[in-house]
């Protein structure tokens, strides 16, 4: 199996992505090979380190970048040679089955949309991740890719992230919650509102509305949103876990009776540190494509790269693209009626 | 000074309204007095451990109730003796000065527009929220008044935290980001790309989006955004807190190390409790109104209705309502044009 890596996305550079890559090599299959995909010139400085994986590392040439700050519309008319797209070219000419790119988001979905095509009867594709919950992991979904959603576009998330939560952590008929900002029907914005009847009318296991609080709880194992307040809550919790970590230096650890008790539970500090940590997770796969593309972090380093790597390498295996198609197929019926009743 | 609770109002009931109100009266000054609104046969019961305060606690009768589930045109058309009706009733005759309420937010804010009225200029009141931040604290708003905003109701949100901040927290021409999903001003939804561009043209000091990881950082004075994504925010972080807390039990404190190193931890934690913990700032001001409203937290104890009394009173006696009002003259002109112009 062969993946595509976008060396030129994501804010550390193409050392990162090189660095990820060797990694994802040492410790995935023999048989996977890894394409970097941009300016020759800058990713080979990297690959002195590959050692015994660097036969199975291969570099492809895009003269262009997407930068963040360019938009989705502007990659897609103007930089036909962006990395992100020759990453997803390679793809859709079968020479690679997946895409990993730590670069601007709306310019992954764009391109991937444009270059793979949506699986049939999706309005959009979604990035879903896997929050660490207290008692079990949620999918939640979108995470960055739509920012502004219809409610109809929320119901296929809610399809999307049910039947990747039953493939990707083996929930039995996932619970799916409606992120608002109360627990009664009536409660949110327009299109949640809206989105509430279109989820309690269609076949899932609909819980109704959660809240915030209950993103981390675990009691949920799939929840919907859009786009922007999906991203606005998982960088939220990164960084209030990195402020509550700070505090707790200042506040506990680095006093003097601190120092004396940490020595007794760094270990147990540590264990804590590896359960909330998000690079474990690596990227967050763009359901709905026809194909298999991972959104990182843009501040992902090797660790979260190789993770996303080896994510994808399993979703191409599970064939997650056709499941979510055939889990369309069977659920559309009855929910787009639904829904175009309503 | 009379200030009204809203008796019925919480999920904890009258009685943890009426304790606060006693809480708030024996740590208040003597001049203080307190009318809890609501049904007299349930609140009268609770108010027999008040002591000395009994003479400064009075109860007004109200007969009905808005519920949690009830929708804010349902509360305005058909409850006019709902408690916080007759609390703001109470607000518009003179009676009292502020109205604090632990109900249905909707609700608080719908009665309080239509009742009170608001200030010129500004379109919708917004509630606002103090962040524990671990510089310093953060002023973000809306956090759960206003569902669907408009750009410029943003813009308004930007002025009316601007002037609360400096007010209530001292900040001398406090920072003003907006929350999205990058810096750039590119990115985020459609209403935010507009709000950006506004705000960017304004004479606030405007340093751009800030994304969810800034919200607890304390670099920022003020955040704006929709009351539906600072809804999902104030939760998340409660949340994750309290399954931060929990997790840090089991893998750290209630091992055999955990709870030997513990020992000596325990005076830093509880410091670090403190520190994060949101019933210490009270309630939400709902910033815009003809008068002053204090939303608190649904499942509000004692110690938050107590708090939020104490910062109702501050806000009246340093005349909120008039400095945002004089803040938004001095400020419109040229914002306003700037709008019209773009």
């Amino acid at each position: 199996m062969r993946i595509a890596l976008d060396a030129m996305g994501g804010d550390l550079g193409p050392g990162a992505v090189a660095a990820g890559a060797i990694q994802a090599l040492s410790q995935g299959p023999r048989d996977l090979e890894l394409v970097l995909v941009g300016r020759p010139e800058e990713i080979e400085p990297h690959l002195n380190e590959s050692g015994a994986a660097g036969r199975r590392l291969h570099v492809a040439a895009a003269p262009d970048v997407a930068g963040m700050s360019d938009s989705p519309s502007y990659v897609v008319r103007n930089l036909p040679r962006a990395s992100i797209r020759v990453a997803f070219d390679l793809h859709a000419s079968g020479e690679v089955a997946a895409v990993v790119s730590a670069g601007n988001s709306g310019a992954i979905m764009a391109v991937g949309m444009l270059v793979l095509g949506r699986l049939p009867g999706l309005d959009r594709p979604a990035a879903a991740a896997v929050f660490p919950g207290i008692k079990a992991p949620t999918v939640v979904l979108d995470v960055g890719a739509n920012m502004d959603c219809s409610a109809l576009m929320l119901l296929q998330f809610g399809f999307m992230g049910s039947v990747y939560a039953q493939w990707a952590l083996g929930y039995k008929n996932p619970s799916v919650g409606l992120l608002s900002i109360g627990e009664e029907g009536g409660k949110g914005n327009n299109v949640v509102k809206r989105a509430y009847d279109l989820l309690k009318d269609s076949p899932l296991n609909f819980v109704g509305n959660i809240e915030g609080r209950d993103l981390f709880s675990g009691d949920i194992n799939v929840v919907v949103c859009d786009g922007f307040v999906g991203n606005v809550c998982l960088k939220l919790a990164e960084g209030l876990l990195r402020s509550y970590n700070q505090l707790m230096h200042t506040e506990v650890l680095d006093t003097p009776a601190g120092m004396l008790g940490g020595l007794f539970l760094k270990p147990s500090f540590k264990r804590l540190a590896r359960r909330m940590d998000h690079e474990a997770y690596g990227g967050a796969p763009l359901l709905g494509l026809k194909g298999v593309g991972y959104i990182c972090h843009g501040n992902s380093r090797p660790k979260a790269i190789a993770s996303a790597v080896r994510m994808a390498q399993e979703s191409v295996n599970g064939k997650v693209d056709q499941r979510l198609s055939q889990g369309w197929d069977r659920y559309s019926g009855s929910a787009l009626n639904n829904a175009a009743a309503s």
